[in-house]
């Protein structure tokens, strides 16, 4: 008999499972309307990003060190003039983001409450510590998985590792998300499989140029369509999974 | 044959295997001049001390959380003449504590190595996931512990958890640790033993008020007693165990 090529799968949580970077998106509207004093819009955004980049070896992913990237953006494009307001209207609209309720997309709790009956489920996630736990317990969903690995990048070696220790190894583990930087590049890496399913909003960060094709890489326009998928490269058995 | 009743040992990070609290000392003195000119200094203290505590839920431990509360404390205290400068400063002290060289206490690597050779070792700690993982890599530290727990607070279930999932449960784990709220007492609640190594500098929050007496718990003024404590505990046999 013919082995299951993928024995464990593995979900990204942002804009795979939950809305994440529609509040990042409105709440850098807000912020670009606040500082609309210091520049053009375009120039302050690509300002914005260019200081969240350099400061991810520093910040990590986040809502926190997105506010600190803010007040960096405002102070330097206000040149000496930064409002105190400026100041209090950042860390309120941080505070918001922090207590912004989960909002699950569509169908994703049917489709992993009828995975979760026939494979271990595994969360792996970056992003701040606390605020993942909170809207993982927000979520419900918390039960459906076997393991919940909240990183702090996610590289190959991540995945490899994770796979490794809840799994059976990356090559027999399927990974699920919307970025292909951080969810799908890396998981092909490490020798798994990977189900990119896109969102409609993704982080400029989070974008790849070139168009990826790889034997083991599937692309689904709609989470609930992950299920067939897995099935159908689980019937095709082990000519896949050398 | 008895059991020997300790079979995996616990190691909290901060404070007690290198330094913290004197690098957040010495970075709120710094903000503590920065701000004079709105209070007298024990009342801004007590406001920023005020402020980091009503924001644990929101930001948890760590650095960046710190650099938050810093810029809210001071803008409180301003009362509207908040300077740019000030900002800035807040902003470059937090960089600068988020590139800190570790600093190893004393004896520390002996000490974990010579235990790393007859027990599985458990680094457990709480702060911002990057800023830990980053510390544990400098210090060189890393190969000795069997499993790394980055949590975002420490309570009882921590502990079982933890201990359950890396060890033998909590009943044959101990706990080192400089934390009476933090380390030592979720630790003991858990079953686990638990040796308390007190640092000169311990954060206010970690305080508490009453003295503690617990048959598994010792106190250790430096670390490198641990290795011979942990020996008494288990010479003694199964009779502490239950």
């Amino acid at each position: 008999m013919r082995q299951a090529p993928v024995t464990t799968i593995g979900f990204d949580a942002d804009d795979t499972l939950w809305q994440n970077e529609r509040f990042f998106r409105a709440t850098e509207d807000r912020f670009l309307d606040l500082i609309a004093d210091f520049g053009d819009r375009a120039t302050l955004a690509t300002r914005l990003f260019a200081v969240e980049k350099r400061n991810i070896p520093l910040y990590g992913f986040g809502i926190k060190g997105f506010m600190l990237s803010m007040m960096e953006t405002a102070l330097e494009a206000s040149d000496g003039r930064l409002a105190p307001a400026v100041v209090a209207d950042i860390l309120a609209m941080g505070r918001d983001m922090l207590s912004q309720p989960v909002e699950l997309l569509p169908e994703v709790r049917e489709t992993l409450e009828a995975l979760s009956d026939r494979y271990p489920l595994l969360l792996i996630t970056k992003g701040d510590l606390g605020d993942q736990e909170r809207k993982l317990v927000q979520s419900g969903l918390g039960g459906l998985f076997r393991a919940v690995e909240i990183v702090s990048d996610k590289s190959d070696a991540t995945y490899a590792r994770v796979f490794a220790a809840r799994g059976d190894g990356p090559e027999r583990g399927l990974m699920v998300g919307n970025s292909l930087r951080s969810d799908i590049l890396p998981a092909l890496a490490a020798g798994a499989f990977a189900v990119h399913v896109p969102h409609e909003l993704t982080w400029s960060y989070e974008h790849v140029e070139a168009a990826v094709a790889h034997p083991r890489l599937f692309v689904e326009e709609h989470i609930r369509k992950v299920a067939d998928r897995i099935e159908i490269i689980n019937a095709s058995g082990d000519d896949l999974t050398k």
